[in-house]
């Protein structure tokens, strides 16, 4: 049997995961919608034999520009793209349950996957804040309990779709002049509470099936919904205690919903800063939290923890009397992280900040690489992780040095693939687990 | 001044625009889901020096995959992957104002707009057909009318959203920490009959300004919103007569807008099936026609007609109390352009199928280069066109034919470029058009 290796997963985010990257010399601040930058970035992450790439998204603007690099290309148009910049790399698009069609949306990760030759995830989000429903004709943010209601019954519509056609639904018979199979074309016709779809998707069975499905929420419903349907989880998580207890919660919930437990992936956050020395990693890290402008800081912590502007004191701790996770409609999981992060370090605001700017409530790690891959084997040896999701805190010099000086001392420990070898070709194959048989046909045994 | 020359699109179909095109023995019947093929194409229609290549589309599968290949990959998603196969042609992917959101649909033109570095246009469609409607919660096709009204706002939307950034909106100054400027952006803050949409775009304003706006319905309801918004036209015209009514009625309808005749751009659609001799050319057209298979046309032209199955005798004329166009809530003009060419040609429901099986209602022309090259050079010359929709029959070897055979006489003759040049780079260039303002910035002189 072959060893257990580690699931790598390159988030990318413009010029880096630290808000203040943007403004180092080497960055380009027009790299948000530079094709080229982010073909880089997917040709450094091939080189590290990653088993995918991810952009996050959310279909709004925030109310300020000046901060630092906003908007961003839409992920699966993006991901296109890159799909043909790249050979073997999976490519994980983010997109909203909440303000997309379950139609249209299938299509065009069916149309991805297809590109791609196999190599489509989606990121399923039910997107948070008021800023996104009022550009979709709402006057605010559906409920939290709501909009994972919708998500799930728009993934059981979309999973309808994806296996509409039957994988051998192409006769092709030029002589008889009959190109399709009827009989296996399965139309949804599903009438539910949230959607009613009537016909096939117009794109025939794609070579995974469906998109390799991942999820992000870690909250109750967040939870819920992943044991249910994700087959990759990204997550934030600050102590190798508190990843331990999700990752053991996480595969008991997909086991108690009669799946294996190895069919889900978990993969924690984490903003490595290299340095060839552990005191050249701080300094680094250092020059990062220099060039934050702190009255940006507090307006973005006010925003996360819901509270009004000005109520933050940049050099106070955090109010006693905020409210608990259950009165939060947005990032329920997020909120209680940084809170409690706040509370067990007894960081003032500005020292919180500082702690955020790099990776925005997942685990900041300063190091040598030795130091970096330590950890990374730490967790991924004791029950804590399947994989880790990478977030450079500057791009792309931090994936560059990824590669070049953590993923060597990963391979050489037999911890990832040296290369991606030709017998795995699709995302799900590099995660290790199977392509997903077609609801409608029978599996061989029950003919 | 530059001699005014053709603008040539490529319309893409699979394995060619004749239904029966699937069938030949050089033709690969699982084209539809393979980007080399697509790409094949691209390049043949670059090596062409074409203006542009194009992708129908509608969001449904019809009732039957038997007949010939059905669905397609999404034409945004395809034509991102052949943005970086190509350097210079237009990329023109339809999209449905019916069954799109303003925001995600305007947020995709503006990817593949930076992508493609400006080569974007948009063929805005409100999707005939009940099939579409029961794939987005609809038990019915909205009408004609409610369709068009609501295109129109989906464009003003679209055009607010493409300007809510000014082109200088990003600052990037680094030293003071200041990436945008908020004065810059503008939000829709849209309260209309169909859409609501608050903020401003999450993409900057792309190397157009906004994609080219592309139009192909002929309807009275078509032609006045081609009049307002449509900077390019595809429409199929039987005869030059009509191609030259209809160009001079959509001019004035454009200036009696306010706009410069010259800024909308007509393309009729032919279908050019080539041959060293015209016996040859002819002989080519037939074995195409002895592969219809006559039940399914039937099927066809009872749905494209509005009537009931069985309703069509194949060796007889079509039914002499057909109802009048404005009966017909679908492809209205569609509908009267078969009629009449049936009615004229006095044709019996088989030689109508045949007529029809090349181009769905487009010119279809069987001949030598010189004789194609002289009916497009007549038509271009005559007021009929400012360039047209080239639709070959069978994919690639009808492309491959036509700029092997058709393009160097266009040259010889100084109708077509023979290189695209430097000079001109976005589409919009190609077509000849203005880059467009942005509405929120005052002209020069007005400041």
């Amino acid at each position: 049997m072959t060893r257990r290796q580690l699931h790598l997963n390159a988030f990318l985010m413009t010029t880096g995961h630290h808000e203040a990257s943007w403004r180092l010399p080497e960055s380009d601040p027009h790299a948000h919608v530079d094709l080229a930058h982010y073909v880089r970035l997917a040709r450094i992450a091939e080189r590290g034999t990653f088993d995918s790439l991810f952009l996050a998204d959310g279909p709004q603007l925030w109310s300020s520009v000046a901060q630092r690099p906003a908007g961003a290309l839409e992920p699966i148009t993006l991901l296109t793209a890159l799909a043909t910049a790249t050979e073997h790399i999976g490519l994980i698009a983010t997109a909203s349950t909440s303000y997309n069609s379950p139609y249209n949306l299938a299509r065009k990760f069916a149309t991805l996957d297809h590109i791609s030759g196999g190599r489509a995830g989606w990121n399923i989000v039910t997107t948070a804040g008021a800023e996104a429903a009022r550009n979709f004709g709402l006057d605010a943010e559906p409920a939290h309990a709501e909009r994972y209601a919708r998500a799930a019954e728009f993934l059981d519509v979309a999973l309808k779709l994806w296996d509409s056609w039957e994988d051998d639904a192409i006769v092709a018979d030029k002589a008889a002049g009959v190109w399709g199979d009827d009989a296996k074309i399965h139309p949804p016709r599903h009438q539910g509470r949230y959607f009613s779809v009537e016909g096939a998707l117009n794109v025939p069975r794609t070579p995974q099936g469906y998109p390799l499905l991942v999820q992000a929420g870690s909250s109750e419903d967040g939870k819920r919904f992943a044991a249910r349907y994700a087959e990759a989880v990204f997550t934030a998580q600050q102590t190798i205690e508190d990843a331990r207890a999700f990752y053991a919660d996480l595969k008991s919930r997909a086991v108690a919903a009669g799946r294996d437990a190895d069919h889900i992936k978990v993969l924690p956050g984490i903003v490595p800063v290299i340095g060839s020395t552990e005191a050249e990693a701080r300094a680094n890290e250092r020059v990062l939290e220099d060039h934050i402008v702190h009255t940006h800081g507090v307006d973005r912590l006010e925003r996360l923890l819901h509270l009004d502007p000005g109520t933050l004191d940049l050099d106070g701790p955090l109010p006693a009397d905020l409210p608990p996770e259950s009165a939060i409609e947005g990032a329920k999981s997020r909120y209680t992280l940084i809170v409690e992060l706040a509370r067990r370090e007894r960081l003032t605001v500005r020292q919180l900040i500082g702690r955020l700017g790099g990776g925005r409530g997942h685990l900041t790690f300063a190091g040598t690489p030795e130091q970096v891959a330590d950890t990374i084997g730490l967790w991924f040896g004791s029950g804590a992780a399947d994989g880790f999701n990478i977030m450079p805190a500057v791009l792309p010099s931090g994936l560059d040095a990824f590669v070049e000086h953590v993923v060597p001392i990963l391979r050489a420990r037999g911890l990832l693939r040296t290369e991606y070898g030709s017998s795995r070709r699709t995302l799900r194959e590099r995660y290790g687990l199977p392509r997903p048989a077609n609801q409608h046909v029978l599996a061989p045994a029950l003919v």
